[in-house]
């Protein structure tokens, strides 16, 4: 059982601390990137030395604030995990001693630290940073507000979905105040695409089937029609949701070929519960968003998924 | 010349009067209507009588805030615009009298009515209907707070363009607090599409083409093909940016024939000038975002856009 700490309690143990070894989660994103250059920029203020970690490279994108500070070199002496709700996302053998300190969100967090920071009313962990520095007594500079700015907006889909705040809209307001490049972050995280992701698009809406008098939107990607679109696995951020956007559809259903078996993304909207559904396929998640993996072939996958939703023609027929 | 009013001397004015048509701009959208029928709900507050009118009916999807009070019958006393930046977007016939008060936030208003609100720092005009609420020392309950975020969510693109200002952010924590329904807003805004957009966003995607070593991207759309997607003008909301986002791009252009020309959306990412360019073709507008209207065939049209382009070959080199 690891020792649950409040903020000022974290921020006392900080205070005493160097050398700190900053671990990010793998496949790392906007939060967990932004969590531990943050921290590592607050440290930095306070004369502690860190250096961030990640058993994945950075993705390019985000190069203008993990490229800022440089990199020290020492033998840690602590460490501190931001955003990793659970041991197994820090990657194989990114970490042979204990983490001294876990700072998260998730909800679902796993006890895996010494010590642990856990806010699960904040919408990202940035948010967590944001106080930790506050308590700390750190200015945000424009550095610091790059960061924190980029592992919010990016948690919470640009302040759109449920887990946003009205603190987070307020931290948002001080972190322009401090700089914030707002507009290139959000540009960059939201409104840029590369020409694999854009053909990608392309099949999805090509390939969109109806079902169910148009209340379920279905689209099958087989493992030739992705490679033929040059998408890897970056490309397929933010695909899963768009069969659900049309309106009048109440599921959107990607089922796309893996290596490993067929993998179903299930996104509903307001009355059919995804999470019931994928269980009935083997897998699980949560109410509006819900995945499987489906040893079978494609055309299999696909039909199990349409009789199971067929179990539930009366309640799709109440909408 | 209109007289310029602040804050508080707007608020004397309304407070003294009664019976308020409540004007609109024409092709009414979030800003306009969330202003409106905020500001009737103020008003309300206050035991003041008003409506909202438009010279178009407002979209649907607007329906959670503009069928929430009733739409009562007097003969006006006093017209207040809102966010209309020019009396010609009120629309033919729509108002017989002069305007007694424009409260508006485009910094390219033009002068129509007796008296004018005008506040160009404001992200939207919601932002000033907000303002004038606490003048008014008026509560803002979830309607009034429904309608304001509406406004600013859509003016700001979720908070991500250039205008949002941490005033911004700060009122909207407010309205979350106040109970505005931000996940659905936004949702309907931002994250629903009808399925004739969705067939008109493949056509875009099907017909990208890549010119200048891929920095310009140019989608060519005849009446024929938009016919077959069954879109209509609203559904040609945020298709421009679409070509822009291409990661590399630096310009993306739509090329659409309509009944009476060829239409030309340019976007500019960093360094060609949109309002420049099209200039030379007859149009103009902003530095990123500007059009024209070519009076010729669209193979001409799109030829006459790429030679145009071509005179700046030495600036894209640059990039």
């Amino acid at each position: 059982m690891s020792n649950y700490l409040n903020l000022s309690q974290s921020a006392q143990l900080i205070k005493n601390w160097d050398n700190i070894l900053i671990l990010c989660h793998k496949s790392p994103d906007g939060d967990t990137l932004g969590s531990g250059y943050g921290l590592k920029a607050v440290l930095n203020k306070l004369g502690i030395s860190s250096r961030v970690e990640c058993f994945d490279k950075a993705p390019e994108k985000y190069d203008y604030f993990t490229q800022v500070l440089p990199n020290k070199e020492f033998t840690p002496e602590y460490i501190i995990s931001v955003d990793v709700a659970d041991a197994a996302l820090l990657g194989d053998g990114i970490c042979d001693y204990p983490v001294d300190l876990a700072i998260d969100h998730h909800i679902s967090h796993r006890d895996f630290a010494k010590n642990t920071l856990l806010d699960a009313t904040a919408a990202a962990t940035t948010q967590i940073i944001y106080d930790l520095a506050k308590e700390l007594a750190v200015e945000i500079d424009s550095h610091i507000a790059d960061c924190l700015y980029t592992g919010t907006t990016t948690d919470t889909g640009c302040f759109k979905y449920s887990n946003t705040t009205s603190k987070t809209m307020r931290m948002a307001a001080e972190l322009m105040e401090a700089g914030a490049d707002f507009v290139t972050i959000n540009k960059v995280m939201f409104d840029t695409k590369n020409r694999n992701r854009l053909a990608l698009e392309r099949e999805v809406l090509d390939r969109m089937e109806y079902h169910f008098d148009n209340k379920i939107a279905l689209v099958c990607l087989s493992v030739e029609v992705i490679a033929s679109t040059g998408a890897d696995e970056n490309d397929f951020e933010g695909i899963s949701p768009i069969p659900r956007q049309i309106e009048g559809v109440e599921a959107g259903i990607i089922v796309r070929e893996k290596p490993n078996g067929i993998k179903i993304s299930f996104r509903t909207n307001t009355v059919l519960d995804a999470s019931e559904i994928c269980g009935k396929l083997g897998g699980g998640g949560h109410k509006r968003a819900s995945g499987a993996l489906i040893k079978e072939n494609m055309e299999v996958a696909r039909q199990m998924v349409l009789d199971t939703i067929a179990q539930y023609e009366d309640v799709l027929a109440s909408i």
